[in-house]
């Protein structure tokens, strides 16, 4: 069971993780980064406290705390409560969701494993932005993707917002990093994946016609304005668009994602 | 060709459309609303000057106003040209768009009309979120979606942040209020529109089966929480699913909306 204490002074030291939450989840490579995971709101937080991340420790008002009191049973990390105002002061900001955790950043899964053990892949390039990356994460837990492989360029998926955005899957869905981009989607190739890349080019194949439901397919996703680099479409198997209108501009990536996880997705 | 003219006094009355923004657009029924239709950005800005909507006044940096030099002739309005800093101070805000246009609502279409020249149509309940609306309006752009239909309980699609998230295509996608709701379901009906009303009961026909590319259809989209009332699900002829991941949560209603959007074109 979580141990509960009251905290009223907001420089308590032992509510330091949670201090100036802007900086706090920066990424450990970056200036004054720490890296922590940080999930906000009740269904994240329970969310993380079921993930491999090695949870630190809550602070929230009492109301979210005593929400979470079944998913704290056995979970052995300090939770501090707090009111409103103190939590607001320690964080630095109004967050209307009254409870957070911080977790550890920890080893998950290799891009080798995550491939051999998968058959429906997502592989991203070029997703900087972290809304954008949490709502893949989302849509790709919703619609049956397996995992999620990060190429070139992409932002760091355990970015707060990122996490917030996903609704806690980013928390759920393996990923993993390919180092070599975009040479690492050999090793697709090599387990028996059909690799598509999606593109707003005429020439590519018309989504319903591209057969995604069957066998393992990985489908590359690119930023919403460049998209893919053309290497990158080289080294794939076969160019899919989703037919638009020609006056609008391209869909939203994770979007788009969302459209082509359901044509992957053989589910009825 | 509009009229350039510089603004260098914060409180000039020629500018008082783009004053306090956050309040200038509320609607023309509640208190204190003007219900402008306000377009930020060149890109929005351009959708608007091509929309049915009459413009009343351009303001913007230089950069930006030069940046729609090819749109603006033609254009019988004045422009007024600012620094960033006095243009913040106008609008009560740093606003990065750096060009912002106001014209006044106009009627538009009748749900009759719509109804009876479109082929494809999404019609939505309780779409509260102006992000979903603005998103679900640059789905339905993207896809083939002829029009949309507002039922029951949706938010403003002409408030300046769903314009925003559109991408200016709530300026071009008509739509329309039914007024019976959801009665007005009727006038579908006898145009001979099938109306599938989407829901996650694993009773309902999975998209992939529903044949929504076929002939005249109307799907029906509810808000994220609760999803479609009992009675709109009643009058519709079908109930339809994405086929999701049951631990997940449901997808954002504009994510839904584009999956069935695409499945609704026989586009290829």
């Amino acid at each position: 069971m979580a141990r509960v204490h009251e905290v009223t002074d907001v420089d308590d030291p032992r509510v330091d993780d949670f201090r100036d939450l802007a900086t706090a989840d920066r990424r450990p490579d970056r200036p004054g980064g720490r890296g922590l995971v940080i999930a906000e709101g009740t269904v994240v937080v329970e969310r993380l406290l079921d993930s491999p991340y090695p949870v630190r420790a809550l602070l929230g008002v009492r109301k979210r705390l005593d929400a979470l009191a079944d998913h704290l049973t056995g979970v052995d990390v300090p939770a501090y409560e707090v009111s409103a105002d103190v939590m607001s002061r320690i964080v630095g900001f109004h967050l209307n969701r009254g409870v957070l955790a911080v977790a550890d950043r920890a080893h998950t899964v290799d891009a080798d494993e995550l491939i051999s053990g998968s058959r429906r892949l997502a592989v991203l390039e070029g997703v900087g932005d972290h809304e954008n990356l949490g709502a893949l994460f989302r849509n790709a837990a919703a619609l049956g993707i397996d995992g999620i492989l990060l190429g070139g360029g992409c932002a760091d998926p355990l970015y707060r917002r990122s996490i917030r955005v996903s609704m806690g899957h980013v928390l759920r869905v393996p990923f993993a990093h390919l180092d070599a981009w975009p040479g690492g989607l050999r090793t697709l190739t090599e387990h028996g994946y059909r690799i598509a890349a999606l593109t707003p080019r005429a020439t590519a194949a018309s989504l319903r016609d591209a057969g995604l439901d069957q066998g393992r397919v990985a489908v590359l996703l690119g930023s919403e304005g460049p998209g893919l680099a053309e290497d990158t479409i080289s080294a794939a198997d076969l160019p899919v668009r989703i037919p638009m209108n020609p006056e609008v501009d391209s869909l939203n990536v994770a979007t788009a994602g969302a459209i082509v996880f359901h044509a992957m997705s053989g589910a009825r």
